[in-house]
C-alpha cells in the first residue's frame, strides 16, 4: 500500500469538494437537515465502506459527520484507499 | 431540564454497564464483531434516539463505537434524558 506524498494529496484533494489535509489525515465535516438524514447517509457510505473494505473513522452529533480518513495498514497515512473512499463520500454526499 | 448532581449520576452509573463521568458527560466504549455489527448497532440506537428525542455524540471506528451523552439543552450536562438513552444502549447492546 503506497502511501500518498503531500503533493499528491493535494491534487487529489482538488478533485474533492471540501476535504482537508491535516494529521496526515484527511478530513470533511457534512451537514444534513437532520439526525435522520445523517444517520441514513452513514448507512449508505458504510455499505460503500464495506465493497472498498475501506472504513471512516467519524463522528456523529445530531445533522453533523465529521469524517476523517487514512490507511491503517499504511501507518495511518493517506493513500488511494481513502482519496477512493472519499470520492464515493462526495457522490453519496451530493444525493442528499 | 435538571441537570443531575454528581451524586445522582453516580447512583444512576451503578445501575448501568461501563459507563463513566468525565468532563460533565457520560461515556461508553463499544466493540463488535465487525464494522457491519457496529454500524447496525448504530442504526438501531438511532431510532431509540428519535424516539426519546435525545442524540448521542458517537464515534465510530471499524468495529468500535464511542459514545457519549450530555444535554446540550441543560448547557451540556448530565440530565435524566442521558441516563434513559444509556439505558436503551445498554439493553440494545446486550442483543450482539
Amino acid at each position: 500500500m503506497n502511501t500518498l506524498t503531500r503533493d499528491e494529496i493535494d491534487r487529489e484533494l482538488k478533485e474533492l469538494n471540501g476535504w482537508e489535509f491535516s494529521n496526515d489525515k484527511i478530513h470533511r465535516e457534512l451537514t444534513f437537515g437532520d439526525f435522520r438524514q445523517a444517520l441514513s447517509f452513514m448507512v449508505r457510505v458504510g455499505f460503500e465502506a464495506e465493497e472498498l473494505v475501506h472504513h471512516p473513522e467519524w463522528r456523529n452529533v445530531y445533522n453533523t459527520v465529521n469524517i476523517s480518513l487514512s490507511t491503517h495498514d499504511a501507518g495511518d497515512k493517506v493513500t488511494s484507499k481513502d482519496i477512493n473512499l472519499a470520492k464515493a463520500i462526495d457522490k453519496i454526499y451530493k444525493t442528499y
